[in-house]
Parts: structure tokens; C-alpha cells; sequence
């Protein structure tokens, strides 16, 4: 078969591939049925994250069971699942209080961009819908294998309640989904920081009341001026440079709740400035297979459409261009269909 | 009057100081009933944390209320009453959600430790007992003023619930009353870290099930076996440094929660190791306020006894003694009796 390689900074290759197998008898081998690019592909591909060999991408999927190991019992050849980035058994004492991104046996998933993956600990891992999905489905129901569980649980994270004010900061997939996440948990005000027309469109799209286009201090001000003198309740950092996760800082009420699911590159927090600010701080992977369950209904029911966040689709073969309109920001989030079916 | 006037590292006197008048319509002077050395009052002692010019000293503190300015209406003279070490307004929008530290007109109380205090803001600021209370209750009163308040804080912060695994860092006694505060929410296993005899016998008595005498990577070690490998549910940090915030970091499991109390003096958190840890955050300086009717209730009604915590009781005049003998460890908390009351 062939999949995405990447080489080094911007040289991801379209090439043969080994045909993933069974290794363990926990594991599941699945048809893609859709695959992405994330915004986390584009740290190793602008070189801000080296990487030491050439490495399969992709990490967000969704498709058919092929094939699974001795020991799999839930899911089963010909379920349509969707699974998260990082695999869990499910069970651990971690796994069981929520937090299957840090599961103790956890096992990264890569090589998604390809026509088939193997998901390691599949029991724990993969969850399958009760029938294959209607082809209009899959954008949504992939989203959820990471960036839209990364949105939803920066806005859990960062205790969105019903009657909110919200300040989203990053108008990448990831912020926009948050956006949509805020207002899904009945958020009343939701502020996205966007400077870019199509992206503030969807932002609105998805709930967005208020656009900020000012950054730094003149961003902070506009805040106050929007939340009464005091910041915003929740404040979701889908970034994770210093600059924006001091904007989320500083956005923030006392008392007020930071969700920061944005892969922190180079960040360091003082410890007093975070003391004086009185703010709560969570974030890290999101656990998505936490949510996936209540975010399958919510898409099945018609009552989030994640997939908007897609706006260029391309044939797996294409997916150079994927990387490259993402990189570009011509693209807000490249859909990749295997097998010619997009 | 005469007063602890600090000029330099290890330099307090004990000498004339103006009494305290009036000067805002919203002021209230008191007669201090007892004062007490802070853990924090230690910075400037040491010379950690520099002082511009010599400094009246003390900010825990209950008495009577001798004179109110013209505009306070909720506290009468006579009245016995406390405060917190931050004078807040207790309508301001951070106030209303309980923030009272972070007031948007606070102001710092200094110079507690003196026969008379001028505080500011004393309807926002002061909360009066329904009768004088008798001699004994006046040390655990006291402590609600800052460290007490600060120990249920931290608690409250990290999350503790009916069953929770505790870890205290800091036997000072913020730690102390940290454990004591967690033992009341209904913590299961409260864990002190503590290599002082005396401390780890008040621990014990405050609700501790554990001690734990090893620090880092040992200290972690040991928590990890007490806690089914993954790490506690809370943490309490109640010091301050890098060396205690990154022990309390790394004792929290995923998804547990961290209180942090200790003014941090030179620390910095690393971005991506915070956000893989998986941990909430939460801390600052404490709303003393906002938890002042409640632990006045649980004082009065003989629940709680945080008094316990001064070792050490002095005449006002030998305040000096009573910083060095903290400064020193051979006591725990020092309280000062002014008009030789002790």
C-alpha cells in the first residue's frame, strides 16, 4: 500500500508503505475510511519539532475493521470505528477516572494517512458505531478521533457552564472546534480571536458572538471592555506558544478557568505572575476516548457538524498539498479520502 | 504606641510607631486581641524577598473594633471581629465570585503586629462573632485571619472530596492546617511529607494517615506506592519553591489536582511537562474572606482547633524572638499577645 512520509521540513512523500498486520492479539487492523492532516503534523513539518527518521503520518482516523488480533472482543470485522490518537486499554486506574490519554499502557497510533492502519489495544481504544455511517457522516464522525474531542475538552477544561463568557484563542480547527464545543455546553458569550475572514466566518458559524482581531495588550484590553472590567470565565488556549498561552493568562477572570489543549512548544510559566492570577489551569492530550461515546450521538442526532471545519478535501495520494495548503493557512483542515472515493 | 518594625535581614524592633487613626470614611481601627509571625513574614526576615524602607510587620489579626470611619455600617466598636491579610470591597464583580483576594480596590493590612491596626475597607473586609468569644477560642479565631483560611484554600483548590488521597507538601503551618482542612472535607488518606518529630505528631493529630520523610524522586516513589501506583488525587503544595512545586507536580496523578499556596519565590513551570502531567492547577493568594463565616462556625462550635498550631506564644515586646525562633524552626508559628496578655 501507499501512505504519507515525512522526510524532514516540508517533504512529506506519497509512497510504499509495509501492510500493517496483526503483531499483537490486542490489536485491531481497520480500512480508513477518511483520514487529516492536524495542526500538531505541522510542528515536524515547519522543522520546529526535528524528527530522526522518516515517519508515517497521521494519527486521526476512522473506518472499517479488517481484521482483529485473538484477544479483541468488542469490536468486530466490518464495524465502522472511530478511535483516538493515543491508544488505551481502558481499564487502568487512570483509563478509569477519564484520563485514557495518559492510560499506563498507552501506545501513540501513527500512519493514518494511508488506506490502513493497526490500532494497538483495541477493546480499549476503538469505539464502533451500531451501523455504517452515511457517506455525509464521515468528515464529523472523523473529527472526533481527536480535533474535535481536543476542542470539546479544552472547553471542558476550562469549566464551560451554561451562561459563560468565553474567550477561544487560536482560530486553527482545533479553536474553531472549541467555539463550537462552548456553545454545544450553553456558553452565552463566545469571543474567538481570529484575524482571518474565513475563519472568523465559521467561528460565528459555530457560535462565535464576538471577533477579536487585536492581540497582546490591545487584545487583553478589547477583552475587558467585552467581560466587565474582568476577563473572561473560561478561556480555551488551542495555540501553545508563550504568546498564547500569556494572551489566555492574561484574558482570564480571577478565579477563572484556562483549558489548554495546544501542544505547548517552548512555553515556561512564571510561578508568581500565574500565582497573582488567581486562574485555574488544566489542559494536556485531550482524553478523547472520554468523550467519544456523547460526541457519536451528538453527531449521529444532527446537533454538532464538525466536519465545516474541513474545507479542503483531496484523494489520499494528494496529500503533499494537504500539508502544503495548511501550512500556507490557505486551508483551515485537509480532509484525505483513500481510495479515490473523495 | 510601640510596634515589629522590620529593617533589614533578621532586623525586627520592637519600637515606637504613630498610632493608627482613621483616615478613610471606610476604615476601622481595631485593638489587636492577638497578632502572629507569618511563614511568609519570614521572606523579607531572610532577605529573600528585599524591603525598600523599614516596615511595620504583621497582617494576620482579631480584636475589638475601637472606631469606624463614617461610612461603615456592618461593624460597630466593641465588636469583636476578623479579617483577611487583603482588604476587599466584597462587592466588586471578583469579589461577588469569591475572589476577594484578587478585589478590585484590595489593599494589603500591615502593622498587625501592634496593640492597634487601622483596616481598611472594614465593611468588605471585617466579619464580627455574635459575642466577644472567650480567651481560649482567641488563638484558632486568629488563625483565620490568614493561615488557616490559607490551609482550607489550598484544599479547597486541590479539589478535596469525601475520600480523596491527600498529599500535604510543607509542614509549616499552612501545611499543617492543609491537612487539617483536608481531614474536615473528608479526605481518606492524607499523606504529610515531613522530617521534623514535632510537626509530624501535629500532623497526625490534624488527620494525617501517612508520613512521608523522603523528597524527591524518593518522595515520589513512596507516594506512588501509597497510592495504587498513579499518584494522588489533590496535593496541597504549601512552600513556594521550584523544589516543593515540582514535587507536588509529580506526586498528582493524571487528572488529579494541585493546590498551591506557597507565595512562589523563583519558580518556573515548564510548559509541555505541565501539559503532559495531565494535573488542574489552582492557587494564589487565599479569599480568606470568603471562607471566614463558615470556619468561624466550625471554630465557635469546637469542630476545628487550628490554634494548635502556635508553639510558641510571646509578649508582644519579644516579637523579635518569636521570628527567630521560626526562622530557626524550633517553633512552628509564633503568636503575639499585646498589653502582656499571654
Amino acid at each position: 500500500m501507499q501512505g504519507a512520509v515525512l522526510y524532514g521540513p516540508r517533504d512529506v512523500r506519497f509512497e510504499a508503505r509495509a501492510v500493517p498486520k496483526i503483531i499483537q492479539p490486542t490489536d485491531a487492523i481497520i480500512t480508513i475510511s477518511a483520514a487529516c492532516v492536524c495542526g500538531s503534523d505541522l510542528w515536524p513539518y515547519r522543522g520546529i519539532q526535528p524528527i530522526a527518521q522518516p515517519t508515517p503520518m497521521g494519527h486521526e482516523y476512522c473506518g472499517i475493521v479488517q481484521e482483529v488480533g485473538s484477544a479483541v472482543t468488542s469490536v468486530k470485522p466490518g464495524q465502522f470505528v472511530i478511535g483516538s490518537f493515543f491508544a488505551s486499554d481502558n481499564i487502568c486506574p487512570t483509563c478509569q477516572i477519564g484520563y485514557q490519554s495518559s492510560c499506563q499502557h498507552r501506545e501513540l497510533v501513527g500512519g493514518a494517512q494511508a488506506p490502513l492502519l493497526r490500532v494497538p489495544l483495541a477493546d480499549g481504544t476503538l469505539v464502533a458505531t451500531s451501523d455504517v455511517p452515511s457517506e455525509d457522516l464521515i468528515p464529523s464522525l472523523l473529527t472526533l478521533s481527536d480535533v474535535m474531542g481536543t476542542g470539546w475538552f479544552a472547553a471542558d477544561a476550562a469549566n464551560v457552564k451554561p451562561g459563560s463568557t468565553v474567550v477561544v484563542v487560536g482560530d486553527g480547527a482545533v479553536g474553531l472546534l472549541g467555539v463550537l464545543s462552548a456553545k454545544q455546553m450553553g456558553a452565552k458569550r463566545i469571543i474567538a480571536m481570529s484575524r482571518h475572514a474565513s475563519r472568523q466566518k465559521l467561528a460565528r458559524e459555530f457560535g462565535a458572538t464576538d471577533i477579536v482581531t487585536e492581540r497582546g495588550d490591545e487584545g487583553v484590553a478589547r477583552i475587558k471592555k467585552l467581560t466587565n472590567g474582568v476577563g473572561a470565565d473560561s478561556v480555551l488556549e488551542c495555540v501553545g506558544t508563550q504568546e498564547s498561552m500569556m494572551q489566555a493568562i492574561t484574558s482570564t477572570r480571577p478565579g477563572g478557568y484556562i483549558g489548554y489543549v495546544g501542544v505547548p512548544h517552548g512555553v515556561s510559566l512564571d510561578g508568581e505572575q500565574l500565582f497573582f492570577s488567581h486562574i485555574h489551569l488544566h489542559g494536556g492530550p485531550a482524553p478523547v476516548r472520554r468523550y467519544l461515546p456523547e460526541l457519536i450521538k451528538l453527531v449521529l442526532n444532527g446537533k454538532i457538524n464538525p466536519g465545516k471545519v474541513f474545507d479542503l478535501t483531496l484523494p489520499l495520494d494528494q496529500v503533499a498539498e494537504g500539508y502544503r495548503a495548511m501550512d500556507e493557512r490557505r486551508a483551515i483542515k485537509s480532509l484525505l479520502r483513500p481510495n479515490g472515493t473523495n
